[in-house]
Order: structure tokens, then sequence, then C-alpha cells
């Protein structure tokens, strides 16, 4: 392997969101669309969720230059029935669809209780959790889910047939949320490839070998390409389960039709909101979220380095850190965003 | 240990129907609610699911004969909007209780294209897998799940504070179903107990030892009371989550509030329906699913042993073969039971 930069620069949330806004425009979008993907690919940023904000904007940009994005589609309404609606993505920013999706699904839970809006033929929408936010600040519960190309293979078989399908959870909880977003497969590829390149073993094992043993080793892993599914079986069956239903509720695209295409596109995806504050009030509904809690929070650590956090709380530290210190950014990935302003 | 009697014997459903029948009658249910009783623990049983059918019907005989059970109360409506409604279980049986908010969870699903029914103060469900069938063999998808008593350390702790709170989801596949019915331990106290006895190990590692290392010793996480949650830190997460949002929903007790009371009751639980004759037609949706599966089935098994299964599939096995032949039942059990009959 070349030797690597690996400097950590900090990078100003503002000045990320600007250099984004600069890029998207230069490359065909609309000043409203540009900005909504720079604010939530910098966001996600901020939220600590590198993965898929800031070191994920190189392929977003790379998925626009390729013509796979529709840069300034907007969602078609296909069919409604009261609380349910499908929607066609038309290829639009997967990102822009889902904060659509997601907002389309809270008008609808004001209006019956409970809304989904089930979305096809759309891009990847990067975080998860993002949506969970969104939702949850607005002071709604969220049940959403999308599917993935297949990346994953079945309990008990060596070839990738499922999707890690990301699930994601969330809550209103005081001001802020609360959010989980789970993909199906315990480690991604991503953080597998960082721990192989730092020579490091996963915390926990994270899928087989090639002999078909279970390991901690990420480059085992990564050379089987059998990573372990959340709880074994269990994520395996859950990651099936999301893949029928996103593709049933929204009239789109299974997994095993997604991984034929050219590149990750064409998702199915699910957004369920409830109204919470029809059947309780806040304050009460925060009291009985606050002592959940608080009895989460008197376990006992197995040892003085484990904290107990509950879903969401490790986002708040981090949004906390990065607004005040600025983003931190590998060197080399914020060379390549720039370049991509300069080229343009 | 004592010597144990695991001789099985193979009892029809239908006599094993009427003796529940006979002893729920006797135990002061009315011939209505013993007649539902008796036919979902019969139907869990036929099912392959013993843990939740038969093995479990001498604990429910006895919560009700603690008066843990109020045996003829009926559900009472406390909140309504649109497609979300709160309902209290009135400590009624868990299985009846929860079959009337499925129900319930499907008429406002036809309504509103979606609905919500969010149960308080009920008592065990017993197998989730029940409602998410009763859902699907009626033509919605199901998701659906409960919270439990705390019997499992969130990540990193010790000490249980979390419960297994299952989680269902369930669509219609042909004439049958794919039901999905997954607690967030990875395995089961009842199945831990069952290798130890038998001086098994797991399949998989299931939680960690008194050391704090994953172990697949069943013995060790008995002794440890560390169970794993489903997918490490995930499902620790999911759990917390599922338990918010069912006290939420439902204005009921949170798991920490249930493990205060003398025994596991008050528990809050979650039905969501989907009418998806609605965005699409029946013969489409069928079409969808049966490529999903096929591909699926097209994995190729890490050996010859693994059957590449989807959730729900052992179910139909199962009960093709019980209801062949009879439903094995360990003979020091059936004598319980049958016990139960005659001392009343």
């Amino acid at each position: 392997m070349s030797s690597v930069n690996n400097n950590i620069i900090l990078v100003p949330a503002a000045a990320m969101q600007e250099l984004f806004y600069s890029i998207l425009l230069k490359n065909g979008l609309s000043p409203e669309v540009a900005k909504k993907c720079a604010a939530i690919f910098t966001q996600s940023s901020v939220d600590g969720v590198y993965t898929h904000g800031v070191n994920r904007f190189p392929r977003f940009v790379e998925y626009i230059q390729k013509g796979y994005v529709n840069t300034n589609a907007v969602p078609a309404l296909k069919n409604k029935a009261n609380g349910i609606e499908q929607w066609d993505g038309n290829l639009g920013p997967g990102i822009v669809n889902a904060a659509f999706a997601t907002e389309r699904s809270l008008q609808l839970a004001k209006d019956f209780g409970i809304g989904c809006v089930a979305l096809s033929n759309t891009h990847h929408w990067m975080r998860g959790g993002a949506y969970g936010w969104q939702a949850a600040k607005a002071g709604f519960v969220f049940i959403g889910w999308t599917n993935t190309i297949a990346n994953m293979p079945a309990w008990g078989a060596t070839d990738a047939r499922l999707g890690n399908n990301p699930l994601v959870l969330a809550i209103p909880y005081k001001d802020e949320a609360i959010v989980l977003d789970m993909a199906m497969s315990q480690y991604s590829f991503g953080s597998m490839e960082l721990a192989a390149m730092k020579n490091e073993k996963l915390k926990m094992p994270g899928g087989f070998n090639s002999e078909g043993n279970i390991t901690d080793d990420p480059s085992a892993i990564l050379t089987s390409g059998r990573p372990m599914p959340t709880g074994y079986w269990k994520g395996a069956g859950l990651s099936l389960l999301l893949d029928i239903l996103a593709a049933v509720l929204s009239g789109g695209l299974a997994t095993h039709e997604i991984s034929k295409l050219e590149a990750e596109f064409g998702l199915s995806q699910v957004f369920i909101a409830i109204d919470i504050n029809k059947p309780g009030t806040s304050s009460a509904i925060t009291q009985v979220i606050e002592n959940i809690i608080a009895d989460y929070k008197n376990s006992v650590p197995a040892n003085e380095e484990q904290h107990i956090l509950y879903p969401g709380e490790r986002v708040l530290q981090a949004r906390k850190k990065n607004l005040e210190k600025g983003i931190p950014v590998l060197e080399q990935i914020w060379d390549d965003i720039v370049k991509l302003d300069a080229t343009r």
C-alpha cells in the first residue's frame, strides 16, 4: 500500500456547507436543491457521521457527474389512501427525496394520527438518522428504513443476497431526540476497511473468515465477503423483511433488482410517523422518557471505560465538539473536495 | 440435578385444545375467552413454538390462580385520533388482549390505510408471531412489539435493565405469510437452560461469562446473568427504543416499572397494520415477494447442512408435521397439565 496522508484538519461547519453548496451549484443543482444537500451533508458531518457526510460527498458528486442522479427531479405522487401514500422519487437526489418523504409523513401523521410514505426509485439517503432527527425535532415518533444493494449473505450462506437495509427509530426527547440508526450488518465495510488499514481488530466478532469461522479480523472478513448480520440469523431475517416491505409498500425495486444495476440506485424506502401530541401531552411524555433513561443510566458498567449511552447521545457529543472546534476531516479527502470546486 | 423424565409424547392438536379449554373453564374464564386462549396456545404449539405454547401453559394457569390476570376483563378505549388509538388492557389475558388489539389495528388500517393500536396494562402476549400471522393471514402488513420485564444488561453493563422486547414483522405471502418474530436477546433464557441441561454449547456466542468474555457456554451466561443483546450494542439500542415507544404510545408502564412489580405484568404493546391492498393489487404483490424469495433461496449455502429459510418457513414445516403426527410434548409437562384439569 502506498503511503497515505492521514493528517486531520478541522473545518468549520459554515465553510464546509459553503464549499458543498458551491460545488453542487457548479454541478447543475438548483440553488434550492444545492442548499438542502449542502446542509444535510454538513449536518451529518457535524453530528460525527463522517462516513455518510463529508467522506461520502465526493461519491455523491461523482454520481451526479455520471448522470445517475436527476439533479432537479422532484418526487411524484403515485397512489394515496388516507394515511398512506406512494411516491416515485424520479431518481432525484436521495437526501432531498428522503427529507421530502419524511416531511410528508409528518403531515400525514398530523392528519391521520399515523402516516406512512413509501418512496420508490430514489437514491441513497446517506445517513438514515438524519430523517429520524428531522421527524423527532418536529415532535413526531419516526420509524423508517431503506433497502440497499446486496452486501451481506443470508444466514448460513456465503454470497451476498441481502442488503444491510438501515432501520431508523426516533422519538423527541427534551429539546433533542433519541435516534437509533442501525444497519443490518454488524459492521459497515467502511469501518472494517478502516480497522484493516490501521491493523486493528474489531471490538467484537464481525463476520466469517474464508474457513467459515467467526472472526474479529476485519481483513479476513473483507477477503471472505461474509460480514456478520446484526444478531446472526436475526438481522438477516430482519433485513429480508425490511426489503420485502420496502419493495411492496413503495411498488419499487427490491435488493436483488437494485444489485443488477450498474450502480446503487432505484432504492425503495419507508417513512412512518406518529403524532405523539395526540395521545399524550408533551411534558408527560418527556417525564416518561426521562425516567426510562435515568434507570438505563443507572446500569452498572462492566468496566471503567464503559459509558452507558443511549442511541443519539454520541451524536449530541460530536455535534457540540464539532461546532466548537470544527469538523475533523482527513486532509486528503478535503483536498479532493476543494479540487471538485476548482475543476468546474 | 435429579433425574428428569425426557420422554416425548405426541399429542393431537384437537386433544390439546380440548384439555386447555377444560382447564381454563375450571379456572374461571368465560367459554368465549377460554376458547380463544386454548386456540392460541394450541396453535403456537402446532407451529413449533413450544416455549410460548404448551410449555408455557402451566405458568399461564398459575398467573390466573394467583389473581394476576383479570380473566374476563376486556380492553377499554382510552384515546383515539383517526388512525391511532390507545387502549387499556385492564390486565386481561395477554393473548386475548393482543389478538383484540391486532384485530383493531386491521380495522384502523382499513379505514385509514395505516393504523396503530397502543395497548397498556396488559399481560404477556406469549408468542408475538401469533399476531403477525393473524394480521398477515387477513391481508395486512404488520409491525408490532411488546416490552417485558428487565432481563438483559445494556451494552457494556452487567445488570439487567433492558427487556428482550420482541419485535414482529409480517406480510402475507401466497396463502400463508412471512413472519419475523425476534427478541432483542440473542438467545432466550429457556433455550440457554435447555442447552445447559443437555450439556451442549450454543451454536454462536450468546453472552458473557463472569469474567466479561463472550462465550457460547450457556451455563456461564446463566451464571453471569449477561445474555448478549441481538447484534451487541444494536439490539440493546433497539430494545431501549422499543420500550420507550411502547410506554409513550400506550401511556403504559416501561420495563423499569414492570420490573418492580411482583410478577411480569402491566406490559405495554404496539400494533401497527398497513392495508397493502390499497397501494397495489394482491397478485402483483405476491409476484414481488416471490421474486425476492427466489433470489434469497438461490444463496450458496456455507455447507450441506445449511438450509436457507425465510422467517416463518420453519413454522410452516412444524405446522404440517405436528398436524399430521401430533404435537411433541415432554411427558412430564403433559402430566402436569393433565393434573391441572383433574385438581379443579
